[in-house]
């Protein structure tokens, strides 16, 4: 029976944040992360396979919030009305008391090959969660896909932005208002 | 200075797509692959770092010929007729000769999630530099990050049509055609 460890896993993605962001990703050790979190590396692998997996720590709860609010839109709505209401249902939920990790995020991945490897998989992790959930709505290809790839660029703006300590905004609001962005570029496409 | 091995790249490549094909990509071994090329092993670490990247050869050239087709499109071509332009002189010039391992690799990246995360790198990549192509053609984001997401998802359907061996499409068309259902597709979106 592991022991009782409130937040163990919270913990462990700041304390990780934080040596990533002091001494850089390739020198910090799975070690020194639960040390830092006042926890055993045993504790660590309990909730990572490695330290890679920090940092993409709640892509499994975000792809099922998005596919879980693309199948509850309403039947009338437009593919992309669809990826709207996922977004800001599971942005809502994903996001609150940790805007302040945004920016650690951003800069950490920015500064390793291999986080951004990890970033790269899940930008497609979430775009197939969409457009599977698109499919199963009845929407066909390639417009599940199309709609789906709408859904990863405007997420990922609205991220960018959220990141940014002068922003104001909600994850959620940030999202859709993303979206509208990407319709209204899409239109000077052809 | 190295010895004259002619075609070994290419050698490489076809005998880690057997090798993967026959015994699964995790139980091959470099040794095995440069054995069954005919090749050393020091000649393999010549071409590729490791065994992933055998897979992944030709994505540099694959970037720079879109890329490079992106920046000699006219400069009245809109953003979607840039990367159809770009797609179409990359696929000719990239694919010819290679229609028979299409399958085959297609088939291996199913059977492997290490595969499957370095095709999700190859993804981004390419998206990365079509967007950068797009960019400095003065192509505004987010505009430039669609009209690459769109290229994208374009490369990705031909390719798997092009795989198929009841297909005699050359690639550059398939990648045209595949583009063509996406713009159809886009006006449903919304």
């Amino acid at each position: 029976m592991p022991r009782w460890e409130p937040d163990a896993r919270e913990r462990l993605v700041r304390a990780a944040l934080d040596l990533f962001t002091e001494q850089g990703y390739d020198n910090t050790t799975v070690a020194q992360i639960a040390e830092r979190a006042g926890l055993t590396k045993s504790t660590f692998f309990r909730h990572f396979p490695d330290k890679r997996e920090v940092l993409a720590a709640g892509q499994d709860t975000l792809c099922r919030l998005l596919a879980d609010g693309i199948a509850a839109a309403p039947g009338s709505a437009t593919p992309l009305e669809a990826v709207a209401a996922a977004l800001d249902t599971a942005m809502t939920a994903f996001a609150p008391g940790r805007r302040d990790l945004g920016a650690k995020v951003e800069a950490v991945i920015a500064a390793s090959s291999e986080l951004q490897e990890r970033d790269a998989l899940k930008q497609v992790g979430l775009a197939a969660a969409m457009t599977e959930a698109l499919l199963k709505r009845g929407v066909p290809d390639p417009a599940a896909s199309l709609a789906a790839g709408f859904g990863v660029l405007a997420f990922q703006r609205a991220f960018a932005r959220w990141s940014d300590p002068a922003n104001q905004q909600e994850l959620g609001e940030l999202a859709r208002q993303s979206l509208r962005e990407l319709q209204a570029a899409s239109i000077a496409l052809s």
